[in-house]
């Protein structure tokens, strides 16, 4: 599947500034860049680097007082992804038995305070029969029950919030989701990147969980088509891969986010059916 | 209905400190002291006042260090309750029409959040047809989801704390009801007293909220025989009403609470069947 | 002294709403209305009614939807107030002699959770030699440290917050005053009023701490002149006495607050220099 | 320098449980490990793991319900440190030119929520002049307001509760100095090792700093000597290195550490003097 997307991103700098994106498609096993362009308009000086660890690529630049500029990015991107179904779903694999890499994302983080909700997970999803159910579940609840709306929440606000609070955006719906998964001893971790038809257009956030050997996909705004991502990051939550950060006073005037197939034969998958079938983006 | 209250507390001292108790029960239209019986040994002066707009009745007294003291109250107690059914529980009455001096118990306080409890209860019982099956709804949800456990929470402890640990003693069951009430713009008030066959044996707190006109009693515990309470007093919650305060430097090292109707007849009021009843003290 | 105090609230109704408005100014034994008026404009039956406790003026109404109202309150008041100089200043009155209905004002409440400040006030402030150092400490660090910023702060920000903060507007200064007096077992509470010269015209919100046995002026904003205020109301906290509060979707279109000094000697009294000496407004 | 360490863990197990362990020394460019000796007692199949990104050295092993067991680890370990002074410890180098791997210790993390604490920050310790000074009054702020005591904090406590609380152990302390430091853009990551000397007995918890390019040491608690430590482990915070991560229902037994001096010359650094001097262990 191949996919164009774009963003386009201004900023007014009222003193002099780092910053640090986090906007480029990830390179992965099973997504390519095809081709990519990085404009930043009038030309400031950026570097791009990658984390060791996680691969994340991040761009950084030094902006000064007083400037506007505009970042562009564009890429093609050939994305493959797999459909498992109960096969893999439903299998459990204990603690013990779990890559290792896998085990930090069982630990709570900033935005995702496990550690606060092991009892109300336990008492909410604990009954359920295996992770798969316990995860869906967890999906299906935040929909339910969490109100999207933007301009409520922050970059502070964190999953007990949300719990309480019961409004925020993609990325509290993600939070929520993978602290619930991590209080059950589901590793869980945050997925960024851009989406088919979002509306409002926008970056995406959802969650991935680790079950069954995979890291599978849930998206508890169901706001995207399940396979109709790229992805940006993975990480622990919105603090180690937020799609800018700054140190310095600056204000956003302008944001543009697009993704679109550039095949013609996209079938958008339908995960709200009753099969046990989830996607995988590795 | 008549009961005999019986309390006795015992306090080791490590510094001058200054006590006051709440522990005696209440005088009002429907509850009447036949007899009663305050004695601190070794004797130490004390003072009973009681607060001019609630009623409360309160002790005091000044402690010198290195002082171990008991405090005994024994007490007959006349109680009549109400029991009300569909005529007044169905009953809505719009806030305009509210009693000024219940205006108050809408507000939030120190331990029963509601101001951040308004989507999370809008979303959970505000689809629920008038009051006093949303009250209600709260109670069983309290019951049904917080597990009652001694040791884990401390006077610090709130609704919001308590809607996420899932876990607390019947301070904190009556804190979250309270805020769940106010947070639906029901009336909610905080009720302590001494109940008949409570187990762990203790000064028991359950709310109660102000429907169709009337202050009815919930417990979601459901420890407590909904007819076999003294009260002790009501307030916002547990920081107007707490059974011990003290400005020093103590240790609680003995209570003894005990509850039991005099009248041979007593009839244990079944408040968990079907029929939509419910009772009030006053 | 006399003070001509106005304000003008307008209000656009998207739902059928219940307003309660605390904005008269309080009736005491030092404060005496001359004259008032209360408009709403277009014509819309209130009741103004008071609680038998507090003495607090409240005004209700019921308002349609669809309906955009103005209301305009307008008075002449007399007012009176004392200084207190290290006579009383400089007293300590022992809790246990403390006036009964004082007491009730050492406890935490909604937005100053006194009880969780216990160690961070002792440290700051503890060793200081008295009641009236201790506060007057707390009111210079409130200013020193925490900045006047209107729309960062919502209603249910409270004294926790703002210590971490550092950021809010009047109320939030009073908060955590009052929420520091009495983590060192002073008691205080809010005042509300209208206040001579403030920039940016508003309400105001301060707090006063009971020393001596007099309840003594602290504004931690340094917004205001001390003997330039017209009270509104006291409270535990602005939990209970909001200028308004109502129950729909509403939106406050307009506001004007006024207060000016009727009499031509008026003489601003100035708390700032080294003197011990503080205004009592009873 | 050589040292001696060890350490004996007991557990009571009351449900199937996984354990990972974090308490080998860290291998490193400057901590090499000369012998090492793991037993667990009785013997139970264990697996030593590394994880990839941070060298962070783990052991995890499965332990059935009823087990009593007892985890023993003893090395003898080669540190050596460098002690860098003002020509390091003044140089401040910016965002844009810090190594691509430390940046991600510029982010909140679970126990420490740096994004709450700008404005605290820069208000208590902004106007120092350089990022030492700032570091250095960091550590000194929290020795000085912060109180040792055992058994208040949990693992749930973070750097917000305790600037509130004041209170808490050692790895309360290093949280609060990590988030201070991070909520002045100095990154700053949590150090866990064995401490010579340390009364109580315990695993100890410091931080590191990022200033002038090498991360410097500090010890918020003064309770271990700057130049008496083993590294076991660096991680944002706790929870990426908490010592014993169990998944069961177990109880902690026994525990006792020590470490000690195998060279006979071994100077204790004296970092409380006047001198622009600090420690770092890379």
């Amino acid at each position: 599947m191949k996919f164009k997307v774009f963003s386009e991103l201004s900023y007014e700098v009222f003193s002099p500034t780092t910053f640090i994106f986090n906007i480029q498609a990830a390179k992965s096993a099973c997504q390519t860049i095809i081709s990519e362009l990085l404009i930043v308009t009038p030309a400031i000086k950026f570097e791009e680097f990658t984390l060791k660890n996680s691969g994340t690529r991040f761009v950084k630049m030094e902006v000064g007082k007083g400037v506007f500029f505009t970042l562009i990015y564009e890429a093609e991107v050939e994305v493959s992804y797999t459909v498992y179904d109960e096969k893999v779903l439903l299998q459990s694999i204990p603690i013990i038995n779990l890559d290792h890499e896998v085990l930090p994302y069982i630990s709570p983080s900033r935005h995702c305070e496990s550690d606060k909700l092991l009892e109300f997970a336990t008492k909410e999803f604990g009954y359920l029969p295996n992770e798969y159910a316990k995860a869906k579940a967890i999906k299906e609840s935040i929909f339910n029950t969490v109100e999207y709306k933007t301009s409520v929440t922050n970059s502070s606000t964190s999953a007990c919030d949300t719990l309480l609070d019961r409004v925020g955006v993609c990325k509290d719906f993600a939070h929520l989701g993978i602290a619930l998964c991590r209080a059950l001893d589901i590793p869980a971790r945050y997925f960024t990147g851009y989406a088919y038809n979002l509306n409002p257009p926008d970056f995406h956030a959802c969650f991935e969980a680790y079950i069954g050997g995979r890291w599978l996909f849930f998206d508890p705004t169901k706001l995207a088509v399940a396979n109709g991502l790229v992805k940006i990051a993975n990480g622990k939550d919105a603090s180690e891969v937020a799609v800018a950060s700054y140190f310095g006073d600056v204000n956003c005037t302008f944001m543009k986010i697009e993704c679109q197939p550039i095949t013609a034969d996209f079938t958008p998958f339908n995960s709200e059916n009753d099969r046990i079938e989830a996607i995988s983006y590795e």
